[in-house]
Parts: C-alpha cells; structure tokens; sequence
C-alpha cells in the first residue's frame, strides 16, 4: 500500500542544469512502484491552467543530458493569493492526483508548502544554480554553473598571460557567494568578493600590486553579482592601482546553461527517486536534500526560514591557496 | 642560397587563438630550412629592449593546443616614432637577424612596413578574432572565437526555451561584424546587428513579435560591438516589445581565450610555413592570407588600406534561414 | 516560375554531424523561396515504405546544433534494384513531390543518380564525416570529426607528459586520410599513417626513439583505420623499440557524434540553401560541394566515379613540423 | 612549533586529473605554515636519484587546471626493497626533509607506509582515477574521468538514435565498477557491467530486447574493464540478439587526460592542505580522504588493507531509473 497513487511534477522560478534529469528520476521512480504520474507545464500558472499531463517512460527519454526543464517554467501572481492556492490543490484533486513534486527553489517551495496546506502531498526539490537552499549541501545546477564559470575562466587565463593583465568576472549570487566561491577556489582566482564577508577595496589592490611585483602575470577577482557589478568593482579598482586595466566579463545566463555535470545528474536521480519514495511513505511537506552525503527531507517551513551558513573554511582555504 | 639566415617572430596587439600554432610553425619551418630562428618577447615593446632569445625545437613543444602567446604581447608607443624604428632595426641588424615576421591586426602590420623601411624583410600574419584584415578569407582565432560565441548562445539556448525568452548577446566586433554573422548563422540566431548593415529596430521588433506569435520559443539577438551595447539594444526593444524580457549576455575576452579549434591550428601552421618560405625566397613587407584556399602573399601597404568587404550573401542567407 | 514545386529531403548511409543544420536550411530555403518541403524518415527504406511527412518552419526549429538527424537513416537493401528505384520514383510522384535532396555518402548520392534516370531531379549534399567526396574540398560533419578527434588528443596528451609514454590513436578513414591528416597536423603528431601513403615501420621506430634522445616527452601516432588496426601498429612498434609503452586508443563511433562546430553548420546551412536553389533553377542530377570557397555542382556520376586525390602538400608539412 | 621544517611532495603510479591541484596546495599552503616545500620528480624512481627541487609560490603558477602531473611519474622497482626504503629515506634526512606527501593510489600508499618505517613522516592523498582507495568516498580525478566518460556517451548517444543501434563502451576499472556506475547513472545505461556484481548475459540481451519493443531508440552497455573487453560482450550480445549491431568504444587513457573538473580542482585543494596541517600537527603513516563531507586521516595499513564497499544502492537505483 502507497500513501500516493497519482502523483504530479512541476519546475518552478530559474531553470537550472539537471532539472531534466530529476523530472526523469521522478517520473522513472513512480512508475517503477506502481505510481501514475503526471507532468505539469509552466509550473504554478501552468497548473492553475490544469495544463497537465500523463508521462511514461518514454517522455522522459533523451532528456537526462539537456539543460534547461521539458516542463518550462514560468511565475505566477495569482498562486500567491489563497484563492489560487485553493484553485490549484482543487485541479490536482479533481484529476485525482495527491502528490506532487516541486522543483525549485525557495519561491517554489512557499507554493508547496501552500498546497500542502490545502491536503496536497508535496516534496521539494532543489532546483536553483545558486546553491542558497538550507538543509542540502548543495542544488541540482550548482555544480554545473560552478563548472561554466570555471571553463569561461579557462579562456581567460590564456589571454590575460598574453598580456599580464586582471579580469573580473561576474557570477551569479545574489544573496549566496556559494558559485563565487567554489569556482574562485577551483580557478586560483587572487580575489573572491562575496555578500557573506565583507571587504576593504584598498587592502584587494594593495594585494595584487605586490603579487604583480612577485612576479605573478595575471590576476582573477570573482564577484558575487550579490557585491555588485563588476564594472564597479573595475573602477574603484583603478583608482587605487591606475597602471592596471582589468577587464570585466558578465557571464548572466551563460551559468544556467549547458548540458549538466555527471555529478548534477546523479544528485538529481537520487533526489529525484527519493521524493517519490518519501511520498509513497505517507511523508509530505518536505524539502529533500543532501547532507554530508545522506538524502534527508526536512519541513519546508525550516528550510525557507533557515539562512544557509556560508562555509568560512573553504573561503579562508581559497584566499590561502591563492596568494 | 636563401635570402635569410637568421629569422625573428613577435605577436603584437590582442592576442587570439592560433598565436602559438603560428609561432611553433615558423621556428620548425625555419630550423628545417637551415634557419636560426629568434623569439622577440612582448611585440615591439621587447623589440626595443632587446627582449630576444634563441628558439630550438623544445622551446616550443606542447604549445600547439594553448590559447594565448608564449611569446606575450604589449603596446609600444615608442615603436611609432621614426626613432623607435630605426633602433628596432639596428637591434635585430646587430644581432645579425635579417627577417622577422610579426603576427597580430593591423596595427602589427603597420609596424612591419616600417621596418621594411628601415632595412629588415618583413612578413605579417593575421593574428586576431576579429577577422578584419583583408587579403584573408580568415585570420587565425576567428574561427575559435565563433566557435566560444556559439558554445556560449548553445548554453543560453537551453534556459531560454525553458522561459520563452530572448537573448541579447554582444560580441567583438568593432568595425567588422564577422564574428556576429557567422556566430549567428551557426546558432540560427533571429538577428544579427553588425557595423556594415543598417537596421531598423521596429522591424526588429516586429519581427519577433511576430515569430513568438508563430510560435516560436525562443530568440536570439546578436549584436557586433561596433554596433552598440547590448544592454542599450535591450531596452530599445523593451520599448517596443515591453512584454519581452530579453537577457544580456556580454561575452568580453572569453572570446580570445580557449584552445584553438583545428581549423585555427591548421590555418596559423600553413601561414607560419608559409611566412618562412617567403622570407627565403626573398620576399618582404608583405602579409600572408589565405584567399580561396590559397595561401597569399600581398604588400601590406595595400592591406592595410584596403577595407575588408562584408559578405552581403551569407548575411541574407543567415536571415533567410532564421525566419 | 520554379523548376520544382514539391521537394522532399532525407539523410542516408552513416550519420555525419552537421546533417541536421543540412535538412533545417533545405526546410527553411524551400519555404523562403515558396516551395513545399517534406522529410523522409530512415533514408532510402523509409523512402519505399512511403514514411513521408510535411515539414514546416518548426519540424526544424532547434536541430541546429543536435548531432545525428533527426530523419534518421537506414541501410535498403530493396533500393539497389530497379524495381525498388522505380518504385520510389512513383511514391514521389503519387504525392506530387518533383524534386529530392540527399544528404549522404557516395552510396546516397548513387541513388540519387538512379532516381533521376527515373525522372525525380535530384541533388546530392555530402554528409559524411570521411571527406572522402571528390569535388567538394569539405563534407559535412569532417570539420567536427577533426574537432573530437583533437580533442581526445588533447587528453592524452596530459597523461603521457605525467609518464614519458606513446599514444597510438586510431581514427576513422577506410580510403580517406583525410581526418588523420588533419588532425595529426592540429595536434602536432610525430607519425601520420594513412592509406595514401606508403610508410616504413622501421624509419617510424628509428624517429620516435630519436625524438625521445633529443628530449621529446611524449609522442603521437595517428592511425586511418584503412591503414590497419591500432593494436597491430602498437604491436609492430614495440618490436622495433621494445622500451617504449604505448597505449592504443580506439576513439570509434565517437567521431560521428557531438555538436557540429559553427564551421559545418555553416557549411550544411550555405549547401543546403544552394541545393534548393539549384533544383528550382531546374537542374537535376547533381553533386553540391564547395571547391576554393565556392560552391559548386557537378554530375553525381562524375563524383562518384572520382577518386578524391589526397593533400600531399599538407601531409608533407605536417611532417615538417613535427619533427 | 611545527612537528616538521621541511615537507616533500611526490606524485606516483597513474596520473589523475588534478594531482597538480593537489600538488599546488600542498605548496601553497606550506609556505603559507611557514615550511620549506620541496618537489621530487618522476615519483620514488627519482627519489632515489635525489631528483629533488625546492618550490616556491611560481613553481605552481599555472597549474591549477592543468591534467596530469608536472611532477611526473614514474615506476620504481627499487623502490620495492628494503635498501630502496633505506636509500630514499637517507636521500630526505640528508636534504633535512622530515615529512614526505605522496599522492597516487595504493602501491604508492604502501611506499609512504614503508618511508614512515624509516622515520619520515608521511601523508597520503588518493589521487587515481578509479576511486578504488578504501575511506574516501572520492579520489582525486575521479569526478574529471566519470566527466571524460559521460562526454563521450554524450557524442554516441546522437548518432545510436539516428541509426536505432545499441553501444557498448569500455571503461576504466580492473577492481573497482565505480567509473561504470557512476558514468552509467548520468547517462541513463540501460546496462552497467561491474566487477562487484554478477550478471546474466541472457536477461542482458532479453531486456535490451523488450526494451526496443517498447520504442527506446538506442541503447547504452557500460562495461567496466574488470569484467572484460568491450569486444568479447558485444560477441556474446550479438549471440543473443543477431539483428542487433552493437558498436564498441574503448576510451582507454583519455579517461585520465582533461582539464581536472571544479569538483576534483576543490577536492584536492583541500586534501592537500589538509595533509600538510596533519603533518604539521605531528602525525604520520595516514591517508587522507573525504568521508561524507568531512575530511579524515586513517592508517594507511588499514587503508591498503580494507577493499572499498561498492555502492549497491546506487547501482539499484542506476538500474530502476533505465527501464
């Protein structure tokens, strides 16, 4: 006995890398234990337009490489108002569905907890490139977008040591320097400016003048679109290093694309089967994650009021490795 | 009996993808034809230093695949003064070096016909992204700087179907909107600004009103920088197609990073070859292209007064294809 | 006024990347210019079971940048014969379909000669990743086959630096050298073999254990498969210089895959358009290649009776520059 | 008051992607701690030939995203002896070394574990491709392989669907199914082959057979090397399902080539800064590894003696989602 038999999923808010592969791991789950399962298009306004539909194995092939969500995404004012929360659990129940499945970020997770309110059974997932969702070490698409900016600082470096010159690349993050930080790390970038640590613009150019001096040939400072632009970053810079003329690169939407890592994919099949069987045991109202390597599902509510630590270790660890 | 005994490479201005095929194929062309070949560090900058040392079959192993110079580039204001010719010249005559060939834009080919002038035989090779030198079908780098450009628009392809967005994307191109034209032909991009044709943003507009009406799901603009920025084309847009929401992305220098493609390797290895074989033939002051296949030689005087003509016909064909 | 009013198009033999930008710029040029357009699934056998559908603006919207064809291929064996040539003629005919582009290899654009002796016009595009086509100095998806073919290199590269090793890597190319070629040129490999030329096992050991004295750190054989398998060169290897290791890889059906680079969607967008304006003009019979930048058609019959001769010229300077 | 003044990194046995990431940090951050940090080239061949070089922050400039090992590796047959453990520790105390990083797989733990036997201090970081080193749920390169892997499946998987076909895909993994399974859950294998499970060769084939039957267009083999060839499952498949044409890849030693992914760049940062903070803490004779989330040393007897536990959860669920 399933506390579910019909169960839906839907993307919300931003798509990100790996969204395919947990729609595919959803749908693949449930009809593994006996489930139907059902598509909704354009997340919550899709579903307040009972755009809804049954999947089978095959709607879900050829997908788990694709970036982007076969299921589109798209916002929607009036599910943020009782009555359509109310409209939207009244659909499900109408088609019969008491599961669904959310896939998102914490917008998207306001919206199931709502519909959990109206007798709906729902799981979050994950879904967001900027690894800001407590409760899970990391998002289904963090690690890509990571990888994108990585492999656009790639090209970077090649010309900036043609030329002994500083770059300042612009990422993702408004309230979350978690993209900034990893891809700094992993890139050896000098300068990683993020909203959790504040910063002294004089002490960043008095820094690179002396690493300029030691010999090194060319610099890297990551901002956290959460610190500011990058061209302001460039000119305050100037003012205090005139000789040096960075170049600024915004990498925008850029870092919600391309086919999703090996490890994306993985994070998003086991996410993805997790949720079903989390509903299947009678669980609802839970936002499914990973920690220290486990699956855990944790109450929504605690995970949208929770501010995700930001992990002072592996900052100081970067600025250590990158003097 | 060749017209040279002893040979030099620099790279000047911006450095792009190929650089280094170039220089690995001139010192290996020019040691298997009995030549002493010199590198020259950082363009002219180094030439009036004297910043010059002998390359050998190691110095440039494993260099073929890098993005960016090993030989570095800089600006020489000094260089375009008579007097910073003439001692160019005098450095290389004392070091008993009678050829160089000078790999970059314009700018680098200018100064190669000075030191024509001054005694030195002189060959140039098209070193840049922006494939704005004529007498050349390519120049080495364009066709990895495309190649970044449609990697970049294939990325942003995904999120924006999963939205039904559009796309602004700005790329280099200051006079010359190739980069754009071939970048948008290969991504089916719907427009493409470039300097050489005008455009109406009503009929831009229109446009795609009209393809979102016929369903459509997604757009993409690309917009050669000697156009304007992106950001502006955007809210030229907006003010027309206010429902729209485009995105910006501004590629910057990423578009001269990265490992050549083959195409670019292949080019810079014939070229270089080819820059030797000149010179020991007795040639000078000319720059070295590929014209239908063939490699040329032509004076550079007459290249760098000649505007590259635009390719009208794959200009009508790309918006022929992106209806 | 045009020659044709109905034109069908399909994809036979191998896959070749690039196919898909072929068919989508058929599609988009017949519309444009007011033609009809329908696809054939599975080549010549879908052909004969009449698998045939109309195509519009959105049967090819975003294929551009997919590997494979989305028409699919398939060998016929029915074809071969008279009867199963004038069959397809007649499905053609019965559904007012006048003229037929084939996108394919020389056994493709063989059937496309046998359909035009049964009053079909017909035109032939060269999709194969061999660049074993005469009259045409690039087939659709080589560009990319050479792409993937460096890009494994690349990769090997790394690890034989970290082991003072050699790589043996086996690449397609039955009569055709030409991806070896090129990518043996891109990637600065020490040994070429290829079916065009005669080699010596013992002067390929004597070099290689010479480049190893003189310091070289790894070294590349690249081997066309028509020459034989890369486990009996490695074998002959290691007679002659029994210190040596090398590692054998055999990169497969990988070469036929991945994203077509820029520079063959290109190339199918700019054949594909010229095909059908070369059917409407009324010519029939036809092989569509570009030759020094131009395109061209020739008699199909000329084609596939032509041996393509090999770049001797760009063998001779890959060897050049790899010593 | 550090436990050791001087500290030695080495590289041994296989290269992996971001063993120069690895070796960067533990550079950086022994000087960062006050050490002096000294490179031993070609692994324990060169330390017994006192091949051996002080680094400094330069000395690891520009590695960060480099594959392989600038270290270089090397066997070492001498090494194996009681006099090769004597020698190479006498060569370190007479150079004032007390403590000796080595990064590799097993047998170079079992060489770290014999160096502590004769009073060095030593670390070791798992830096194989196989992650087959027991307490670490990841080694140092294994991200990047499973990356290398799923690429190209990327590239098989668009040309098995135009062609209906199914691939069969050889890859690294004499002992341990990790790069299968893991490669093989992200790019949704209908079949993973391992060493650490049994399986049937008729329901294989029965599978892939209903499989087809229910519509799937292609159809992916993964077969860990440790099972057997690529070649001989394709022979006993073909027995089984005659009309069926597998194609074989064997990806060989491109599985350890590549820029390191931002995944293995961060976790060799890491480990190899935590090695060198144990060292200085006075410990010795451990291996470094990551167990869910946290980083941990344990004896490496207890390491080279423990076999690693495959995940079965994990393949199950590779299994239920490739329905």
């Amino acid at each position: 006995m399933t506390a579910v038999k019909k169960i839906a999923v839907l993307t919300s808010g931003g798509d990100s890398q790996g969204m395919n592969a947990a729609v595919r791991a959803v749908v693949r789950s449930g009809l593994y234990f006996g489930l139907e399962v059902y598509g909704v298009q354009r997340g919550y306004h899709g579903l307040l337009n009972d755009d809804i539909f049954q999947m089978d194995l095959r709607s879900v092939g050829d997908i788990i490489h694709r970036g982007g969500t076969v299921l589109q995404s798209a916002r929607c004012k009036e599910f943020r108002t009782l009555e359509g929360q109310q409209k939207g659990a009244q659909i499900l129940r109408d088609r019969g569905i008491d599961g669904l499945i959310v896939i998102g970020g914490d917008g998207s997770y306001q919206g199931a907890n709502k519909l959990s309110q109206q007798g709906i059974k729902t799981m979050g997932l994950p879904g967001t490139i900027d690894n800001d969702i407590s409760f899970t070490d990391y998002t289904i698409g963090f690690d890509t977008a990571v990888s994108v900016v990585v492999d656009a600082i790639n090209k970077l470096r090649d010309t900036m040591s043609s030329h002994e010159r500083s770059s300042i690349v612009e990422v993702m993050g408004r309230h979350c320097g978690d993209i900034a930080l990893h891809a700094g790390l992993a890139s050896g970038a000098e300068t990683i400016l993020v909203p959790e640590v504040e910063f002294n613009m004089d002490e960043v150019a008095e820094r690179m003048k002396q690493n300029f001096a030691h010999g090194k040939r060319h610099s890297i400072i990551i901002v956290a679109e959460g610190v500011g632009k990058g061209e302001d970053v460039a000119a305050e810079l100037v003012k205090r290093f005139p000789t040096n003329d960075p170049r600024v690169t915004v990498l925008g939407h850029i870092q919600r694309g391309g086919t999703p890592t090996a490890f994306d994919r993985n994070l998003a099949s086991r996410l993805g089967d997790f949720a079903v069987r989390q509903l299947i045991e009678g669980l609802s109202d839970k936002a499914c994650g990973i920690i220290k390597g486990e699956l855990v599902a944790t109450d929504i509510n605690t995970v949208v009021n929770t501010k995700k630590p930001f992990n002072m270790d592996l900052y100081e660890l970067a600025i250590r490795l990158s003097q």
